[in-house]
């Protein structure tokens, strides 16, 4: 392809906080049509179209159907599965012309289990997978970081169908390594998987996995100790409170116009871990106020609290309409009609601050089960840095953000039990099967590469992903001898089945080199008179590793062998995960 | 694969009537999910892919460069267009969690000129041509036939950018050559181009590729004289009325309880083409009436009364209340507040029978300008078998069935326009792009070909399109010779890269045949312990002009061969087309 015809413009302005976004939006890579919607351009669709290839080779390799599922589906298979109530305004839901109920797909397991229901009646025809490609639209609230968060987007998804708990538990082994071989091959081998909550997919056992990089909106929990590694809504969070040696007597004290645990402390002059934090939240379907005391320097983590409670929840709002005194909420003399759970946080420490439920007023020395009767300490804590590990005991664990580009779920019967899918057992009775679903978010993947593999002038795409493998820069493309000798070269590559973008724009090579930064292209040859009259091009890669001449007899055959070579690096980490 | 893992089942009963719905349903192609929305299982997905993959190469061929627009898109985009508010119920439309408006891509006209708004504003940028290949909704009033008619679909769209009607005329020319290569690469040379009403695109100049066959919704109309072909929506209509020597008296006659125009010219002994029929239709915008006055034997053509008004108009109800007579309309006496239209088919007439728009009775003898005073005759009604042709004069036409598969446009300026996108010209003046549009309908691709390629035990896929390439049944694959030389047959057809379905299941000749029969796959290779006594396998295709005996030692060589000779039989009709 010629860049004269490429359309997409490159700007050098700084347009957004997110370097992918950034790079993504100066490079003419993408274009926001509305929140959380874009249009690609050529080149982020060829690398979309690389990628998806190379999902397709893994899943295939994994003895993977693919299949397709609508994005538009009649709201009831959605009641089938009872999500479509359980599931809140994510869900897209509208009537067609008729009245119907229609939502679009933001996963498909109702689809899956509607296409497999009929045709795998007998346990012969198990296990099997299929999967799709497809866009998906999912009522984000907050799209964010150009194709990182958005409401629409492509996705792999995948669905397994199993006999036994052992062969699902087999197949998301071999799903698990496949996972790492996409990562791997699309140039993304630092790609972990964690543990992480299973939420509203209904299932047991499930991994995601994380690209960490500080924009990452993810919380991920690791332990350098003993390699324990999870998404901080699943991971254990635990504290060992060493008690004082004296419980303090427990008495009012005046707090005046400070409200907030960090004044509180600030103002008594007590750490944060000693004090007792109240943090209100409020259930979706009634509105009824849920009230968790934590330890001061704990977050409430949202999804435990949903699990524990099994329904869905939301910050409180108008805490005052229900009797509660925002900013001195505590456990003793509180007279609001709520429920009240303790975090486990809070268990073993001693003499807390915590609020008094009287404006300007707190308690100090609460000691809970003297002052408040003993309470069902319950893990609803984000874990902390320095925390004990759950896994080996330590008190190891480290903190770091990350972007999850895929996810596994091993998801038992919940869909093919409620959507009433079964098949003949040898003993001819009739069983639920069990699933397994596994989805990449493609549109994601590439903007966590571009995160993870730039520098200060653009994207260094990976080879096996880039949008073209070679890049010439005709520098004075009037000069009748490098518009021949590019154009050779041009006409040559493409030839032996290459992918050239071809830069003959008469224009500065600092332009064009700047606009070869925002393109990526990991191999670039450079012609001008002055590499002519050495008798040479100039070769160079986009990583900088590489910048050397090249004799034009044998530039076929160099180009070739860098490409090779550069292929070859990335697919050897790839090769090696059996 | 093998067919004992392929998800889908085949089977015998007849489900409906259109013979691809038919064929594609009892052959595990797909599975309807809701009313005009399909699943497709794995063999519909590789003949999408493999369509796609033709698609692709022939919109790259004429320097399309592929993108990604959005399906859902913010009803603002449609707003700047018009069309947010002039398209009709088929556009869904519906609401995101913050109340704002949002719509499914049926087209993308709009997402299309947004992409190239800011980046394309110099005439140096043209021409351009943008493509992509993605899923739509349009939410049909009456899906039908399978994958023939439904709202959720998958589409090539493309869209060109001109600088001027000249380019845009060259370019549209080789894309209807890329479109002919299209249907000859995928086995359907026999699509033809036919001149078409450019309706709600809002362009001048457009072209349907239809397939004629009898379960096509579409009416064809063509001269075998001159070549002219046209949908019925944009023939003219040219019938020559030859007047009686002698004009009748105008006078009322008792027709009793007959009021159809077939029961009148019945009861009356007049043959139909000597009656004026009425046709009542409403606007949308304010329910008004439109009464058609129109020769007996001539159908309204709605399309041509919605181009002629310029409105979307509907069949009249509840025409008592506007005080028409229904069973009695004529142009003479007629009281009701309405349009009145005369269609061309009446000119030059005489003694026709029309309504006296009272119950019960007609006029005869009723000679338009003598007894009602000159209309402007308007072009209303459909072609007709044995009209004259609007190209050559001759009264040659005919009228065929077809299935509109794919479709080009030259849009115009309307999209550019209302949208406001500009570039500067080489004077420094701001001007609109002028646009063409060209789209493929991929799923009724799919069932196009299978309607027109089977016999009555299942589609026979052209080997360009077809799931898998060849299909190895292994006819008692217990015995374990044949076990051996299926197996390893297959691993050495899939090692020389070519696509192979394997029937190692333990089933009966009959059951075996009768799936690969359904599954269509074009080369067949049957090995039996009778096969394996004489030395060979037994070859044949699917359209049955092959069946022959190979020996065992040559099998690879002669299959290949097979699949070589028939690609090249397709694709030298494609490559013929320049």
């Amino acid at each position: 392809m010629r860049l004269s015809n490429l359309l997409g413009e490159r700007f050098k302005e700084r347009a957004f906080e997110i370097e992918s976004q950034n790079l993504m939006t100066r490079g003419g890579y993408m274009k926001q049509v509305g929140n959380g919607i874009y249009s690609l351009f050529t080149p982020a669709k060829r690398i979309q179209k690389k990628i998806e290839r190379i999902i397709r080779d893994e899943m295939d390799n994994i003895d993977g159907q693919e299949v397709m599922f609508p994005v538009v589906m009649p709201a009831s298979l959605w009641e089938m599965s009872g999500r479509f109530h359980s599931i809140g305004s994510e869900l897209c839901r509208f009537k067609d012309r008729s009245g119907a109920d229609l939502v679009l797909g933001m996963t498909h397991e109702e689809a899956a289990v509607h296409l497999a229901m009929n045709v795998a009646a007998t346990y012969t025809k198990y296990p099997f997978m299929i999967y799709q490609i497809q866009t998906k639209f999912r009522d984000e609230p907050r799209a964010r970081g150009g194709l990182i968060r958005v409401r629409e987007f492509t996705m792999k998804d995948a669905y397994s169908f199993h006999t036994s708990q052992e062969d699902l538990e087999k197949y998301y082994e071999r799903c698990h390594k496949a996972y790492e071989r996409i990562f791997a091959r699309v140039g993304l081998p630092e790609v972990i998987s964690v543990l992480s909550d299973s939420g509203m997919m209904g299932g047991k056992v499930s991994h995601e996995f994380m690209l960490l990089t500080d924009i990452g909106e993810d919380t991920i929990v690791i332990c350098p100790e003993c390699g324990y590694k999870s998404n901080v809504e699943a991971a254990d969070c635990i504290i060992k409170n060493v008690p004082d040696a004296e419980l303090q007597p427990f008495q009012k004290v005046e707090t005046f116009e400070h409200t907030t645990i960090e004044d509180i402390s600030n103002f008594l002059k007590v750490p944060m871990q000693k004090t007792c934090k109240a943090v209100v939240y409020q259930r979706n379907e009634d509105d009824s106020y849920i009230i968790v005391f934590i330890r001061g320097d704990v977050e409430l983590n949202e999804v435990k609290l949903r699990n524990h409670l099994k329904c869905l929840v939301h910050p409180a709002q108008n805490v005052e309409l229900a009797g509660i005194v925002a900013g001195s909420i505590g456990p003793v003399g509180l007279k609001a009609d709520c429920t009240v759970l303790f975090d486990k946080s809070l268990e073993g420490g001693t003499n807390y601050v915590c609020g008094a439920n009287e404006n300007g007023f707190h308690y100090t020395g609460f000691n809970i089960e003297r002052d408040y009767g003993k309470p069902e300490y319950v893990d609803l804590g984000k874990a902390i840095e320095g925390g004990i590990c759950p896994a080996c005991g330590k008190k190891s664990i480290t903190v770091s953000n990350g972007i999850e580009v895929g996810n596994i779920f091993q998801l038992g019967t919940k869909y093919t039990e409620s959507m009433g899918m079964t098949y003949d057992d040898p003993n001819g009775e009739r069983v639920h099967p069990i699933m397994g679903c596994y989805g990449i978010g493609v549109g994601r993947l590439i903007a966590s590469i571009c995160e993870e593999k730039h520098d200060d002038y653009g994207p260094i795409w990976p080879i096996t992903v880039a949008p073209w493998q070679v890049h010439i820069c005709a520098l004075r493309s009037d000069n009748e001898e490098v518009k021949a000798a590019a154009e050779t070269l041009y006409a040559e590559l493409q030839s032996t089945g290459i992918e050239v973008l071809f830069d003959d724009r008469q224009v500065s090579a600092g332009f064009m080199f700047s606009d070869a930064d925002l393109l990526g292209v990991p191999v670039r040859v450079v012609i001008s008179p002055k590499t002519l009259q050495r008798g040479v091009f100039e070769l160079s890669t986009r990583d900088k590793s590489v910048k050397e001449d090249i004799e034009i007899g044998s530039a076929l055959d160099n180009i070739s062998n860098l490409i090779n070579k550069m292929t070859a690096d990335i697919n050897e980490v790839a090769n090696s995960i059996k």
